[in-house]
């Protein structure tokens, strides 16, 4: 099952899509209400239609997460990434961090391009979202409502602009207004076969692959993210998990993004994001 | 006036405190219904009042925060804290992160011992909240609804415990589930004189004075790490911003908090936060 975040210029509502008719069907409430019965498997029947069967051209795509959710990033989970475009080696465990709501965008909307920034950067990722209200420990990919696709739109040249002894400057990077693509739709655990997803993930730059790996190539998996992050700050049903991001990115190969670019993310099963870097003026 | 949230029960709401005569006035809404207008300095005029005054001891005084807003933090701006406590230099700008809204209590909950650290420290802080729906960079203090009191609990040796390269461990380290104590209420700018708070700071454990500062010792005041964020990250009305913390810190003593232990954080003028460093086996 898809679940899909929408806006027809009303309040955003929910909804299930059915990609081969490109339609929708409205649903009632948010993953904090049938996030933990889907995780658990229920499938339809936790959900509550609220219409008929719409267009899905009709409505804006916004990334698939309440307000009041909040998004977790994992990063430095490729080594392949860490060694070829930081120069750092692989370590002992994973590193997780806050992104701010307000850096979301939804699958088609604009990247703003901040005006902070010399160094835009992309990174594809894999995306997990939490169902459950209260994460298993002992099997954490149960918790997990399913996945979505992240471009963890960075600035690198404020990444590296935090105090000596702090280290990197995460919040300036990557929680800049109006940057971070994450969508289409949820695509529910059920659809993958179990275990961590082992996906190809591609992101190409006005068409030129820049990025593609597989997920299989995380250093901790879903499942170990999901446990390392509960045991810090706990998950809470629509919480995101941003999974890391394979090599290719410009901090490695020097090629940033520009006004102009259209950007895609991909990844198979799930979906594909395709935002267009933009300067707007206000944030 | 003093802005509290509270919870008798049922649904949080918002109070106007009336200390001397130990006492709230609910009213409507919250800081993105009535902050813009308290920003202006509109007094209680821009106040719905929703019933009579009530004792003031027949509530909890929550984290004074709506769940949709953020948590950001500014960290290494007091130059003792950062020498005497971390052995660092000064540096040329702030930084700046997220913390988990989970991570808050109220004025006089428990603080969680979390089960990952043996060094769990304090830190008293000047927490700005934000009531502008839009920051005036050329005058970001008329953007400050008012003041309330911070303790951004942290676990040490979980700060220390992230990738090399990467730098200290923020999340693990002060997004514990329910650490960090925000209260008792917010006090609207009007009450303090024109520009950056000086006033005067202390932390107790256990009736032992641990830190004792002033708010003027900041780096960088409140009117630039207003700015310093904002031009990285939106604020939004109701989003807290905790202004960093003073030397004295169990980082720097050695000195970490233990179960049982009456924590008490206070800033002239504001209020004072007491909880109580306790086991919670659940997060």
């Amino acid at each position: 099952m898809k679940l899909a975040r929408c806006s027809d210029g009303g309040t955003p509502f929910w909804a299930v899509v059915d990609v081969a008719r490109v339609a929708l069907r409205p649903i009632a409430g948010g993953p904090a209400d049938w996030g933990p019965a889907l995780a658990r498997g229920e499938g339809e029947r936790a959900l509550t239609f609220t219409g008929p069967e719409r267009p899905l051209a009709g409505v804006r795509l916004l990334a698939p997460i309440e307000p009041t959710n909040r998004v977790v990033v994992a990063g430095a989970n490729y080594v392949k990434h860490l060694k070829a475009d930081f120069g750092m080696r692989s370590h002992s465990q994973p590193v997780a961090f806050l992104k701010a709501y307000g850096a979301l965008i939804g699958a088609h909307d604009p990247i703003r391009y901040p005006p902070l920034t010399k160094e835009l950067d992309h990174e594809v990722e894999l995306v997990a979202v939490i169902g459950a209200e209260k994460i298993d420990r002992n099997d954490p990919l149960s918790s997990v409502l399913g996945y979505t696709v992240g471009n963890d739109v960075s600035a690198r040249d404020l990444q590296r602009s935090g105090p000596p002894g702090v280290g990197m400057d995460l919040f300036a990077a990557k929680s800049q207004d109006r940057s971070t693509g994450l969508g289409p739709w949820i695509v529910t655990r059920d659809e993958f076969p179990d275990g961590s997803p082992v996906l190809r993930m591609t992101l190409k730059v006005n068409g030129e692959t820049r990025q593609d790996a597989s997920c299989g190539e995380m250093t901790w998996n879903v499942a170990e993210l999901v446990r390392f992050v509960d045991e810090r700050s706990s998950f809470a049903p629509g919480d995101v998990l941003f999974t890391g991001s394979p090599e290719g990115t410009g901090q490695g190969t020097g090629r940033f993004l520009n006004p102009g670019d259209v950007v895609e993310a991909e990844i198979e099963g799930i979906g594909t994001l395709r935002n267009v870097v933009t300067v707007i003026e206000s944030a």
